[in-house]
């Protein structure tokens, strides 16, 4: 059942493939695709009999499969073409194609073919940069743009990249249940959301944020599918074990009988979006629940075969010469290892990830900023701790972790520190908090300051960069009323006491109005954009690579760190502080108020103040 | 809670450790120890009160515990010496101690103090041999001598050094319940089984083993724990995890919220045996079954730890030099992952283990001889395979496995051959049979001729060396009447259809002639004794490293291969054949049947026939 090229059958394009439209005869473009013929070919070891269902176009009505070995089904239909719609009736059983490239109807809806060369690209200009270079961008299709969809954002790309934003992350849009959500609970994974614009609205966001200079990063789910569909996939195959558990739902089978059809799956979902949808690159959803032993880890398989996909579009396209070495699609990954393997090259025995969020840096300014000690943030508080965090991210590092009751953690220093990606907010850490409210204004420029001077590469979430006031709360539209209700009850479980204590009330995730409630506002604090403004812009001077120096004092609550002639101080005071600098270092750039004077080798600096500050002459 | 040199509460000594034995004042032995004091230290979360019970020597009677921090209880016992017995009392509940060094009555008895001092040693001249000069023995402590003990098995070692083993390798001795078992269900990790003779009888063992030079490797088990006495151990804390499964239990908790302790139990128990019990290695039992997503992985951790244990005994003897680079304990896994991540040193991302076991060299040869296509068998049958696995063990690496239903493995090119345990007995592979059959006799000098001129590091099943005639079959002997009848059903249940389709029983493990049958008889096969004696002589004079050159021929079922001058010819057809060979190859050095001829550059072999030959002059 091995063919000749050692392909397995289902390791052959799965899904819905127009044959004539990757080149056999010119493409005719059009109604006059429907003469052509599109073939599919689905694992379904679930069902005896296979039938795929057209429901609409010339083609419509049932066709039968054959088996291709290894419980593959194919059919090759004439007239079938991309636009229609489809579904495959496993022993009388409607279901969507699990390597859905379109959802028109959600979850619950029939898939449709999709002509993955119909897309009019003009972005063959269009280069990513080395990764050092990036200004990363987490945004939500939904709430971005009043419009809440693909084309919505566009209009806003030209002042990103005009900020120095040089990559937009999306979060996950693989189709999931309902009109909006956070879009973790996706179940059609090469489908994207139809109620964001579906494949062809990603397609010209992808192609109108390359004519602005950006990178588009997708954020991809692959530990776990949403509770509405995942069964729908599995009448498919065994895409679930039970020799692991998640927190959210069954594992899936990457590592057992029958697991390389699922992670096939999984991996040509990852080239659809490299080589047909322009991507350049994954921000992999926790990596920590995806359990696999086996030989290559389906992290690395993932970021192997996205890099591949993504050189495939580059040697297709009229690229005057070939990208330069290092150079490529950025994987990068969530975390919660604090384990440097995520991010090693695999001939170091790594997965090969890009780059990782660096979590452990965000808690530690975060609790010097406000305070906060409640559930992992206990684990942080001290100044040192930032200083640790501002060399390498992993505060832990095989010490204890009192949040994780273990030791935790390995060393990084082996990693540059651009393979860590910095930010002071983010989707989670902003709506994961029971009113998803956003780092307070207060203390918002002390944050923007460190993370955006570090030397990590910086994210921010959208909206933070102009102050932007609405907060980013928890909110979905489950269609299935017990999800919708289980998901009510365990967030309102999940912030009990928080509700208890503050006498607040936890937004209803279900309630409409919560969504829109965190649609951006727009509404622009002006001290806050020009702070981002100025401070993506010196960024550009700092130099690569490590921090120089850095020094603080944990009684005084300041630190303090240099980078090439730049210097960076900060104070977590509550009072009024002055913190030493060099003799030398007496112009400053930027500061995060206006109250600050700098004299006698020191800089006076309000409450939660710090200060960008050039020297003069020599390195120090 | 850290104390002063970094170490957690549960990262000191845990269990009896009597004080006045590591050198604070002089040792003065026998009786006079009772003056002396013992401090208990346990981890005990899952208890409100943890009492010390003597129930023997002069401090007979509860002593109560103080709190160390993190659950850690601990009492300092004056009055209390080696050789009392004792128990921990949790919140009423009489136990034994986790990390009990010696159960003299079993898993469901009294745990007894040992003075790790006490024993007196003559093993100083004794160094263990580097990986590549190994000749191991697998045997199993009960049924090697009519004894079944520890002190049975001491008369056989002279032969066995005679012969040209280097190490012995014994089965798991961890305390199981019952007078006898294979050992695999072990539940006190450092209790040496008390029907062998305890942690004194292990001792005078590796010493009489030292004496004739050779080393002693102990089968470890930390994948699960025996269901009988399991859930003692689980009453002190959280010392299971249901974030994974194992197909025998419980997974033991190597990553989640106080999983620190657990692996401190673990690892406190290797360096009980390298450092005082003078054990020179370990077999890692099932390290497939160990699931650990920590940043060090518990192999890895155990593997570092054993080598810093076995430094430390170094150290402490009265070596008259260092042992030379790269000599040190032998960790040696038993994995079925076909990933050489697992003998990579840890600055390859690897586990740092030394060697693992060659089971795909075991089924090549196997299948090929016996034809058996059975479960895992059905994955080999040709030629080709054993010269695959001949380069390297892993004959899947990255291909297809129809037994496994997934790709597998990867290759191990980069590991030296030596880095893998070949075999064609093992306890598995004879003892997992429904009737516990070792290799039919007719096959065995061509499997032996195979494995002991392979490049790989051989390996012996006890009894194998001179043609046993004794099965190695299942055998238990449950203490708990449910597990009992569970384990009699099973086995029933595996071998259902082998039952049905050759109307013989499968023997009742808990049935005392079960085990009484598998002792071993010693009855001599003169041919197989000196045909291994022959292969095991030579087998020094092969140069090191790769095999030279390898040919084969499919159709005619016949494989060649070269080491420096030597030649090895394999016949597996049928029928009488003729192998061709080099024209300078003349000599027979061994042949596995007394009917063989050379003549016109090629030898004739009767079926199953094989020989090693040398070359005269030249390389090849």
């Amino acid at each position: 059942m091995i063919e000749d090229d050692g392909r397995l059958p289902f390791e052959h394009p799965l899904g819905a493939i127009p044959l004539r439209t990757r080149g056999q005869i010119p493409r005719q473009g059009g109604e006059s695709d429907r003469q052509f013929e599109v073939q599919f070919r689905v694992w379904a070891p679930g069902a005896d009999e296979v039938v795929v269902r057209l429901l609409t176009g010339e083609a419509a009505g049932d066709h039968p499969t054959v088996d291709a070995g290894m419980s593959v089904r194919t059919a090759t239909v004439a007239g079938a073409a991309a636009g229609d719609d489809y579904v495959y009736v496993l022993d009388g059983r409607a279901l969507p194609d699990p390597a859905s490239r379109h959802q028109p109807e959600g979850v619950r809806g029939p898939s449709r073919i999709v002509d993955p060369d119909a897309f009019a690209w003009t972005d063959a200009g269009f280069a990513i940069r080395p990764l050092a270079e990036h200004v990363l961008y987490e945004l939500h299709i939904g709430t971005f743009s009043p419009e809440g969809t693909f084309d919505g954002a566009i209009p806003f790309l030209a002042e990103l990249a005009d900020l120095g934003v040089t990559a937009i992350e999306i979060m996950p849009v693989a189709e999931f249940p309902g009109r909006w959500g956070w879009g973790y609970d996706g179940v059609y994974l090469g489908a994207a959301h139809s109620h964001y614009g579906g494949p062809e609205g990603l397609a010209r966001l992808v192609d109108a944020a390359h004519s602005h200079g950006l990178a588009v990063i997708l954020d991809v789910v692959h530990n776990h599918l949403g509770a509405t569909g995942a069964e729908q996939v599995a009448a498919f195959g065994p895409y679930f074990t039970e020799k692991y558990t998640t927190g959210w739902g069954a594992a899936l089978n990457y590592d057992d009988a029958w697991s390389d059809p699922v992670r096939e799956w999984v991996l040509q979902s990852v080239e659809w979006y490299l080589r047909d949808l322009h991507v350049d690159g994954l921000r992999l959803d926790a990596v920590h629940a995806i359990f696999d032993q086996g030989a290559e880890h389906l992290v690395a398989a993932v970021a192997r075969r996205a890099r591949a996909a993504w050189a495939t579009r580059m040697l297709a396209g009229p690229l005057a010469s070939p990208p330069p070495d290092g150079v490529g699609p950025l994987i990068i990954a969530e975390s919660a290892l604090n384990d440097p393997e995520v991010i090693r090259p695999t001939a170091l025995g790594g997965w090969g990830c890009d780059a990782q969020w660096a979590d452990d840096l965000h808690h530690a300014v975060r609790v010097l900023l406000t305070g906060e000690r409640d559930g992992y943030y206990r684990d942080f508080g001290t100044v040192a701790d930032l200083a640790t965090a501002l060399h390498r991210p992993y505060v832990h590092t095989g010490g204890w972790s009192p949040a994780r009751e273990r030791r935790f953690g390995a060393p990084a220093d082996d990693r540059p520190p651009e393979q860590f990606v910095a930010f002071t907010q983010d989707h989670d850490q902003v709506g994961n908090r029971a009113l998803g409210d956003r780092l307070p204004r207060t203390v918002q420029p002390l944050a923007a300051l460190i993370v955006l001077t570090s030397p990590f590469t910086p994210m921010l979430f959208m909206g933070e960069e102009h102050g932007e006031p609405a907060p980013f709360q928890f909110f979905s539209d489950h269609i299935d009323p017990g999800i919708a209700e289980a998901t009510r009850q365990g967030r309102r479980r999940e912030f009990a006491d928080f509700a208890a204590f503050s006498g607040e009330e936890v937004p209803d995730p279900q309630d409409p109005e919560t969504f829109r409630r965190s649609q951006l506002s727009r509404e622009v604090h002006e001290d806050i954009a020009a702070l981002y403004r100025r401070l993506l812009g010196l960024r550009r001077e700092l130099p690569p690579g490590d921090i120089d120096e850095i020094a603080y004092d944990e009684a005084s609550r300041w630190l303090r760190f240099r980078r090439g002639p730049f210097h960076v101080v900060a104070s977590f005071a509550e009072a009024p502080a002055t913190v030493p600098l060099p003799a030398h270092v007496t112009e400053v750039l930027v500061s995060t108020h206006h109250t600050f004077a700098v004299k006698d080798g020191a800089i006076a600096l309000p409450p939660l103040g710090g200060a960008l500050l050039r020297g003069k002459g020599g390195p120090g």
